[in-house]
């Protein structure tokens, strides 16, 4: 089979060295070996969390945290902010673990604002909020910064985002914005493949946590914890992902955790003036496009999906047509993970080729 | 970092076919590419789980499912049967969940009898019971036959089996014997990478699961069924345990079932004989000794951490030292997986000779 790189938000490309990791020989994962792993990529993941709490690696999707986020932290009722398809669906989620929910929902492209959490928290119904920084479906990126300075006036209410796909493409600082869980995936900024994701936990959460009977084992953020004070996990973990993030953090650090925010941001310029200069349109509302991936408006009516079928068959590479309801009318390139901006605007230049043979 | 052979009972050795299997590049887990592969590997799964039922992977370790089954299932009261580390645990997972649960505890290595499970159900007061086939902690291997026959009095009461770590080392025929949800983690016989499990469900669970509201989302057994409707997932899955499972599928056809169950009983009569003429003794009661592994007694008092050293050392190969409160008084040896039997003959003689020098 011809490998097709990606360029598409999630799974991305992964890199050889970081397949070499991912597949080394299996160790006992009761085994001092294994221990010995987990707490060497303690430090790296911490920093990339900006937080001295540890670190997890969860076998799962992000999905498993997200739902295991619900399950260990709302007792009363969540406020899910709604903006797209992950953000909608976190609201489904929390309905089918038979939680009290509430939707704040706005359209797609458009952004979280915080007067509007802040309108919705004050009536005191909500012990939760789920936020998602980057909405990948969409492109757009909540200014999760202003979000966190309301968050403060509720700290009672805990507050749960997901990073999935901007978590190590831009400083997102844990401990200092007061955020109750942070999680993401390991195949999108990362590079890994999929299969795993990495969350952290503050400690009112885990008095929260503590506070609730019915959480469950798979997900239980005080098992999780538990089992990390000696560097153990709560079940078999995918081994084979924590080999990956090794290598992965150890390529972190060699590019510097400020040159790999710089390369990702100037991958995204790259790739927003070429948007503006093809005459495309941005689907997020302008100031919240994402640092990772670039949703395009397709204000042109481009064939799409012909366009992704000779970027396969000409350069073995694919982007996103779309997800979901805006498919075809939007489509994504991510910018995120190992790709460099010569790599993004070599990627631009065969989009630019192919466009010209529709 | 030396590659250290696992006779241990999983994780075991990963052959370097599946491994490079494991590594393929990734792809969309939304694309034809993905549906492909999922479609692919669905015969050879269902073969193995002797079933017409769809089989799924879901990205988790084998707890995951085991959670899930009781989040799906249980509506009145659970009957976890108790007989080692795993059985016990699934018990207090159940009261995690929130699930009214009862133990039917027997001393470890002892079997769970049916006619015990049937006095338990006869009280009317359970809608589900939990079965660990294979307590891997001890070795000891439960009559599931006799215990399904017993079952099919209860029709009401949902049967769920964990065949961790006996499945696809021996024929367990799910249709045939009735059972509810059956589940397996990867990284046992089938001699994959940890990080996932694979599982099939009942219709008559189908249906149960559609009464209860607050399943959840990333263990709904309708969501995996809706999604494998399309071939889909119904979240971001670990797409390399897909293309591995394809390799193993590939091997295990080439090798035939009943060849490859004729190996599994081979490898355990190997060992079975060389624990007797060593005057060892057996840690399950006899004949419930499992086909996978064996536990055995440290009768002789060995230092087992000792022999384990020396054949790290001297054979680049580890045994286990017994699991939990049995530690050091017992020892287990995994004959499961790709080993031959002259494989297994060559590692009991390395024992023989690292005992000799204890």
């Amino acid at each position: 089979m011809t490998h097709i790189k990606l360029f598409s938000p999630g799974p991305i490309e992964v890199s050889e060295k970081t397949m070499r990791a991912f597949s080394r020989p299996m160790i006992g994962h009761r085994s001092k070996d294994f221990q010995t792993l987990n707490a060497a990529i303690q430090p790296g993941l911490q920093e990339l969390f900006f937080t001295k709490q540890p670190v997890f690696v969860s076998t799962s999707s992000a999905w498993g945290v997200m739902e295991g986020a619900l399950r260990n932290l709302v007792s009363k009722k969540v406020l899910c902010c709604m903006s797209g398809a992950f953000s909608d669906k976190w609201f489904d989620v929390a309905k089918k673990c038979g939680k009290q929910a509430d939707a704040l929902q706005v359209e797609w492209g458009q952004p979280i604002l915080p007067e509007a959490i802040e309108a919705k928290l004050a009536t005191g119904e909500f012990d939760a909020i789920t936020l998602i920084h980057n909405e990948t479906s969409t492109g757009t990126m909540n200014p999760l910064t202003e979000i966190a300075a309301v968050m403060k006036k509720f700290p009672d209410v805990m507050f749960i985002v997901d990073c999935v796909s901007s978590f190590s493409g831009m400083k997102i600082p844990f401990d200092e914005l007061g955020i109750d869980v942070m999680l993401a995936g390991t195949q999108k900024a990362l590079a890994l493949p999929a299969g795993a994701a990495v969350f952290t936990v503050s400690e009112k959460a885990y008095a929260k946590a503590a506070t609730i009977k019915d959480r469950g084992y798979y997900f239980d953020f005080l098992e999780f914890k538990k089992n990390q004070e000696s560097d153990m996990t709560p079940t078999t973990p995918s081994i084979s992902h924590f080999y990956a993030l090794q290598s992965k953090l150890e390529d972190i650090a060699a590019e510097g955790l400020e040159n790999r925010y710089a390369r990702h941001l100037e991958n995204a310029k790259v790739t927003r003036a070429w948007v503006k200069e093809r005459g495309f349109a941005f689907f997020p509302k302008e100031g919240y496009e994402s640092i990772t991936l670039t949703c395009v408006a397709n204000n042109k009516g481009i064939d799409v999906a012909k366009l992704n079928s000779l970027l396969k068959t000409k350069h073995s590479c694919v982007i996103d047509g779309g997800y979901g309801k805006i498919k075809g009318t939007s489509f994504r390139i991510s910018h995120m993970g190992d790709e460099s901006t010569e790599n993004i605007k070599q990627l631009l230049g065969w989009i630019d080729g192919c466009i010209a043979e529709l």
